[in-house]
């Protein structure tokens, strides 16, 4: 269910783009409970032109490998929940991918589980229509 | 007022891409009871690496049509009207443009109505401001 | 906080470009309150076909000019403030980079607080987790 749009500079492989994605749904997986196999991600590239950041908001120093992740989900997880999340993420992404935990900035938009349908034209997560 | 983004595969035509995006506006319409004339539509290109997704998340059997729309829209639609807007958009992209219903992945996403300006510096769904 | 999503037709200069999302950013901290330095931007061109937008919708006489805006911030702005800043960005595109009025469509996504980490694994707007 989570749809997650990355967004990041132009110049990194598609390998390491393929690890990002991987590492974030994995991440999605064992710390915000999210199904496996539940993976749909848009990943985009962008000018620096395009991708403009501020590279100091709250004192955190970010470089040219800052990654935008905006993921949209399920509503209901504690906000505890969500800060074990940001810190996993940053910190697997940085063993990972050796990305520096600075540049992981993350957005969750939550919305009702009636709001999906996976294929089908069926709304998955509810019970049928009459 | 729906703003959605549309994102696919490269290597359709234009012109599938045309009626995928008119097809979606008439269902929004005549399903969802969106105003007619209400279409913003953002729609968008990846390669395969740039649109990981899981080809057989829940038992549907995606392939490389599969399409994202994630619709914004204002909230206060029933889940039973949801429902019916994911058959009938699954059903008339099949009959359209032979997309298989597996393929047709979608995510609502709604606000409040005062949340849109179409232009002029308006909130035109609200009164005016005093 | 606000993350933003810029998308507009291709054939602007860069400069262009830079142009609306500073303008949008100081709009943004003028009228909405929001704190500065709180950029983060996601500015993609389109083909004319990769953005179908109605070009009357509710009267408004939209041309290719026309600009989308989707900002995802935190809830809590009055209806009242979300109409000033309408105006506000309409008019300031239209005093900065000549853009029409008419061509400028806003739409917001409100999210709770503890659904930001702008870095180092933290919820930087929520005490940290015990």
């Amino acid at each position: 269910m989570p749809l997650v749009r990355i967004d990041l500079l132009e110049g990194k492989s598609e390998q390491y783009r393929a690890q990002v994605g991987d590492i974030l749904y994995q991440t999605l997986v064992d710390v915000l409970n999210v199904p496996e196999h539940d993976r749909f991600q848009v990943i985009t590239e962008h000018t620096k032109a395009s991708l403009p950041f501020d590279r100091e908001y709250l004192g955190v120093h970010r470089s040219d490998d800052c990654i935008f992740f905006q993921i949209t989900l399920n509503s209901g997880r504690s906000t505890e929940l969500k800060q074990r999340f940001y810190k996993a993420l940053a910190d697997h992404l940085h063993e990972g991918v050796k990305i520096r935990t600075e540049d992981v900035f993350i957005s969750f938009v939550e919305v009702s589980k009636e709001n999906w349908s996976f294929g089908n034209g069926e709304a998955q997560y509810v019970t049928p229509p009459k």
